[in-house]
Parts: C-alpha cells; structure tokens; sequence
C-alpha cells in the first residue's frame, strides 16, 4: 500500500509520542521532531508507511541511544496481555468454530497496540472486541488451504498481541509446522525474538527473525532465509496494519488478519475504521 | 502561547483538509503537503500556532488560486446557525443569569468550528453542548467591568460562530458601544466582514477588520486603528482557541471565551479538552 499524504502528520504525530517515552529532555525531543520533519519532505523516498516509520524511529534511537524506547509499554502490554491469556484460551474452547475463534482472538490482540491507542484500557476493552464479529472473513479459503498445507508462517506484530497469537498458532499446529516470524530488532511496539520468546511463543510455534526493522514486512529489507520461507510456505498469514500495508501486492497469496485502525487502510479493504477482517489476497 | 512539537502535526492534518476541501487535483494536494512540510522545518519562525496556520494556509491559496478555499464550509455552516438562531435567542431569554447564559451561547458557537470538527453534527449536538456548564467563569469580574464600561470590542472567531455572537452582542451593547472585530481576508473558516454582515452580526455591533490573516489576532499583523480599539476598549472579548494563543500574554487584560478543543490549550488554561472556559487574564 502506498504511502498516503494522510500518513505523513500521522507518523509525526507518532515519532513525538515515541520520542516523549524515550526521554523527557525537550531539546532533543525539539530535535527529533525537527529531523522527523525534514524526512517528511522526502516522502518520495519512502514506498509504504512502514518505510518511513523506520527512518523515523532510527531518528529517536539516534538522538536519544535508546536501543528498544517501547521497552516500557511492551512489557506493560505483554503482562496485560499474559493476564488475560486463561481468559483468552477459555473463549477460544468456547466458540462454535474453533479456527475462526482463534483467528478473532489473534485478530483481537491488535488492539493491544499502543502505537495508535496510547490510553487505551487495554484489560477493559478486550472481552468487548472479542465478540465483535469479522466485518469480512474468508475462514472458508483458509479451512481449504489448510487441508493440504504443511507449513505455516505467521507474521507477527506488536509484542503484547503475541500472547494472544499463541492460541491461534495452537490451532494452525495440528499436524503442521508453523514458524512465528517477528521484526529484526526493536521498532515501536513490534515483538522481537526476545518478546516472543518471554511470553511463551516458542511453545507453539518455530520462532524466526525476519531481519527487518520496520514495522511492517518490507521484503527487500529481509533475510534470505526468511524470503525463502515467505515464497516456499503453503500458507502465509500477516497480522496486523503494518504487515498489510507492506505486503498487500505481493507475488503469493497472503491472509491478513487485522483491525483496521486508520481510513486509508480501512477505504483499501473496503471496510469502515474498527473492523476486523480476514482477508485472502491472491496476486492481481 | 508558544508553538508546541503537538502543534506540527495537527496543522499539517488541518492544511491536508484545508487542500481537499479546495481542490480533487492530487498533485496539487500532494504539493501543498510538501511544502507545508518545508514549513514544518522553519517553525522557529514561528512564535504562535496561529501565525504557522497562516502560513499553512496561504500556500493552500497559491497553489490552488482560491481566495477562499472553506467557503462551501463556511456557507454551510452559517446556515447551520441561521437554523439555529431562534431557538439560541429562545435559550438566551430563559437563562437564570442573562450575562452567564449570553456568554455561554457564543462559546457553544465555538463548536460551529468545522476546523476541527470535520464531520461534527452541528445541529445535533448543540442544544446538548449549551446544557454544559463552564468549567471556568469569570462572570462577575465581567459584571463589574460592564459597570462603567462604555466601549467593549468582541473578537470574533469562526463563520458559523458570529450567529450565536449576536446573542452575546445584543447583551453587552445595553448602553455600550460594541464592536466586533473580524480576520483581515478568509483563513480556514474564520468570519471576514462579508460573512459577519450577511448573518447580520451589523444590527447588533459596529464592525471592523483587524486586518490579520491568521486564525488568530496576532497584533504584529493588525491595522493601527484595530491596535488603538484594542487597546483602550473597556472591556476585550477574545473568542476561540485562535485568539486565545495569539493573545494569552498580551499587555493588558482580556477575557477569554472559548472551548478548549486541544490538549495544549486546555493545558494551558487548566481545564479538561472539550471544557468552556470564560477566564479574565490580565498581564504578568
């Protein structure tokens, strides 16, 4: 998905929230701005969202040394999430088709995403949007595809949802081998290896890094073992916004499940802000 | 009140709007945008929102050739407060304090702010937002400034808005001589002398031009003739958030009535956003 004017005071407004949780000295949070604004002017430089998000975190991590500045909130979502995940699994035994319960839960956890929802109630609202049905969900597509399918990978997004892709993964696993693909080191709330790991992924799922740091799969910024897996696996699933808006026209057959959180990417699934879908899209 | 780092996306979403209301051609908007964001790196040059605003905006009306690019906005939402004006008239002659209820009539005509209410319902929510008692009012040091005050000069903020201020109008102009003072040329949907005239603002206050182009009175930018009224009027009303961070440490005191619709002039004042304010302010 390109990137549109939209996303530009966006990802400005985002770059000052990330700054603000990195440090409180406001010369240099005045400086990141300023070097967040002067990328805005080379937006041409930049093919998706994502792609500018990470040069403009790199700017944060630059000006502040802050390695990992959501550390914070990532462990804040990760234990909010770790504490609803009996709750989760519960609901997920509860459903009246189990493949499509796990997918809405894991579709669910995108909202444990603090990059767009600062004063989000995380705990609150959970139970609220799991009952929300998909506004689009092609779980027949998939139940096909997983009849004959022996790998699965499933990319991943911010470090809280993990522990709700858990279930989800549980499910894929019958009888498949499925790898939990997570960002190449630490960018907003993304999971990395580590998060994944910390909260007990690697019960369920092969973990791998896809060697990029944006917050969204950018395949030229991937490893080659990772762009391997990505063409060779019978089934990929992408979650979350920034997975969609780097991956919606690429040459394989994708799923992406999501809460579509912002009108350019919610106008481009043809459904409204808020909704969840799981979506198959095949190659034009 | 400063320029803050929160102000530099919100005026860039503001300038994105402000291009689509005027023009469907995407190469102007995306031009628009990126000169905007050349702007955002010079915001040193500018000492207030309202004064970057100006700027935003007046690269909307190069690029585009429109004089007045929100005057469909503007039209609408005068008609909007036409509709409206009977029963405000009605609200105002049943208040239990006549000066209180006046004043709260014309800060619910902050509401009319299309700005940044891009998709309110304005009729829907007005009789709701009069019902909302001031979080702040400063009545009674206006009740007693009235006692002797013969000239009182009101600062008008948006279009839509000037209707409710006839309410206001007509009550201070009870043995005062009132005038209302309008921007300079059309900036976002701010009233001029033409649109303050056509929803007869004129029957109840003598009007004026502070000659400003910025949604905001910025006294560098105003006529000699507004800067003489503004200085030895009785009594100033500043009208709106504009006018508030144009003139919140001016050399004298004024009266601020307005909504505080973002979290740093609500900040500044003490309040919670969406409160109402009317607050005397005098110098340091």
């Amino acid at each position: 998905m390109q990137l549109f004017l939209d996303c530009l005071p966006c990802l400005h407004r985002q770059v000052l929230e990330a700054a603000r949780q990195t440090t409180d000295d406001v010369a240099v949070q005045s400086r990141i701005m300023d070097r967040a604004a002067a990328t805005l002017t080379r937006r041409r430089a930049y093919a998706t969202a994502p792609a500018m998000a990470e040069a403009m975190h790199s700017i944060v991590r630059e000006e502040t040394g802050a390695d990992d500045p959501y550390r914070a909130v990532k462990d804040r979502d990760m234990a909010a999430a770790l504490g609803l995940e009996p709750m989760l699994w519960e609901y997920a035994a509860t459903g009246e088709d189990p493949l499509t319960t796990a997918l809405k839960v894991a579709a669910t956890g995108n909202v444990m995403d603090s990059a767009i929802y600062a004063d989000l109630d995380i705990a609150g609202c959970v139970t609220a949007e799991l009952d929300r049905p998909f506004a689009r969900c092609d779980v027949d597509a998939l139940s096909a595809d997983l009849g004959t399918a022996r790998t699965v990978l499933v990319l991943g997004d911010n470090a809280g949802e993990a522990v709700f892709d858990k279930v989800l993964l549980s499910r894929l696993g019958e009888g498949r081998e499925v790898t939990y693909a997570v960002r190449g080191r630490p960018i907003i709330n993304d999971a990395t290896l580590d998060d994944a790991r910390s909260v007990g992924v690697d019960a369920h799922a092969t973990m791998m890094s896809s060697g990029c740091a944006a917050p969204g799969t950018i395949l030229e910024w991937c490893t080659d073992e990772f762009l391997a897996l990505f063409r060779d696996a019978d089934v990929v699933i992408s979650k979350g916004q920034g997975n969609f808006e780097a991956l919606s026209s690429v040459e394989r057959p994708v799923y992406f499940l999501l809460k579509a959180k912002c009108a350019m990417v919610a106008g481009d699934l043809g459904v409204a802000v808020g909704d969840y879908v799981f979506l198959r899209r095949d190659p034009d």
